[in-house]
């Protein structure tokens, strides 16, 4: 279930106009840009942006880049755009780092719809005049580049049909590759790369039945081996997103710094699908609201957008 | 250029009731169907399908199946499919056979545009309940197996831009894994799987300018190699499709015992497309009309139908 609040009517027109009086002048209204665009939907925000651009001959994003600064721009710049144009903007940053974010590509190839994942790669040619495979592939290498690249390009069958003589199998395999510490075993790929997220579930459950404990425990080692922590975040991306970017928010908060990139990431990236599961998940898990949390960590007019899309009433 | 001859006017319900009447009573009237369907363009055959369902209740492609055989009962089989939907049984029945038809895959992977094979891989999965992707790992092994997985994933950047700095380098690369006869190389699958067709004919062209040879040519090997095999047919399909296709024609028709499978295969998909340009390269290599050597070695309707689609009058 999504967090954010839409008013049962809105007028695209007098929030463009809303939005050009926060812009103009002297000083910007951080307050009324996050009152207009904290509680508008993915059509919304898009009609906001054309009906803007119609009005006032003014590419509102820019416009709102030219305003904002630090944390707060980053946050209202990603929640601006399209859902498929910003993961494709997340995936770019996420590579083109000295050292590549590689779970955030995970996280982008695992917990979107195979749909919503094509829209990506679509979204990200255009922007990008590359494949964002093409992408991956040039800035990663060895192993993670195995994975990373198979896991993009996927299109996996989204239906409900289950083979469980497959899941009972590629189980076994799993097992067997685990187990001797083969990790980077062609086999393991191709089964997380290729298989549907449905059989991978009956897969993993298999595993655990047979097994006595998850694959993923059984993939704990070296904290150190950046391949491992990648296959992890795959499995765990797959099997149960919810659980996955509870974690990312937990780990984005709980350090000495806070992770805001993270932060903002899932925030913004779940705030109209699933974070109400999200902050209950977290909740349990923390003895704390993810609301409060975030009020403790964050400050100023970014605290107030995160938790106007965190669903918080002022 | 396409081949087939279509109509300024058709109609639809008039091709359903033709159609109706060739399958009625005793004996098929298998001139009529080929005088209908040879003469329609996919969006025509798909709408003619539909008139046909509407007004008697049945499938036509099910009562075509049940009243043909043999050669002329897959050819109009095939022709009749949607083309996404066709690649897709073409896909499946290459990817099942006990030894997997490769260079199908690569076919079909590497010749249709990055949207086309998009339709493929959606089309593969209603009509399987798996991904294509998915089946072709499950069915291949080793080297051929990253390679095919990796070509039937890709969603190429379709678009004009090329980065020469990018191609002088990865003629360079490729030129290194090949001296070295490590054809397996992982660049060299990165490359032929990710990059966009414009900027490989840029790579291409680069390794001949600076090896005075073509890779292809430097592929050349132990010709029982069947990775070799499938690599040598992937640069071909991505650097020149027609004449990648000019020769499968010509190994159809040259073998002893016609290859009626890759003969419809080609004739079937490339009508619509590029079959004239197609036909124009197979007169110059073989000194006979692709409509003479067909004639030639084949027979009756299942003839008739393949020289109706290569756009001979009667």
């Amino acid at each position: 279930m999504a967090t954010i609040d839409v008013p049962e009517q809105v007028s695209v027109l007098a929030d463009a106009e809303a939005l050009r009086k926060a812009c103009k002048g002297w000083g910007t209204d951080e307050k009324a840009i996050i009152s207009v665009l904290g509680h508008r939907n993915a059509v919304q925000r898009k009609q906001i942006r054309l009906a803007y651009e119609d009005l006032y001959q003014e590419d509102l994003i820019k416009r709102l880049e030219s305003e904002l600064s630090g944390d707060f721009e980053k946050a209202v710049y990603r929640w601006v755009l399209d859902p498929a144009d910003r993961d494709a903007v997340l995936a770019n940053v996420a590579i083109k780092k000295l050292s590549p974010d590689h779970h955030v590509i995970v996280e982008i190839s695992c917990t979107r719809s195979p749909e919503e994942l094509l829209a990506v790669r679509r979204a990200y040619q255009t922007r990008y005049k590359h494949s964002l495979e093409e992408d991956v592939a040039a800035h990663t290498k060895g192993d993670t580049r195995k994975l990373l690249v198979s896991l993009v390009s996927a299109f996996r069958y989204d239906g409900e049909e289950i083979n469980t003589r497959v899941a009972n199998s590629e189980a076994k395999n799993l097992h067997e590759a685990v187990k001797d510490k083969e990790f980077n075993h062609e086999e393991i790929i191709r089964i997380l790369s290729t298989r549907s997220k449905m059989q991978l579930m009956a897969t993993f459950n298999r595993y655990r039945d047979d097994h006595g404990t998850t694959i993923t425990k059984n993939l704990e080692g070296d904290s150190g081996d950046e391949f491992l922590k990648t296959l992890r975040a795959t499995i765990r991306c797959l099997n149960d997103p919810k659980k996955y970017f509870e974690k990312v928010l937990r780990n984005s908060i709980r350090r000495v710094g806070t992770d805001e990139d993270a932060l903002t990431r899932v925030i913004v990236t779940r705030a109209e699908k699933d974070l109400k599961d999200i902050k209950e998940l977290y909740y349990k898990r923390n003895s704390v609201s993810l609301d409060q949390a975030v009020a403790k960590d964050t400050s100023g007019d970014y605290k107030a957008l995160l938790l106007t899309l965190l669903g918080k009433e002022d």
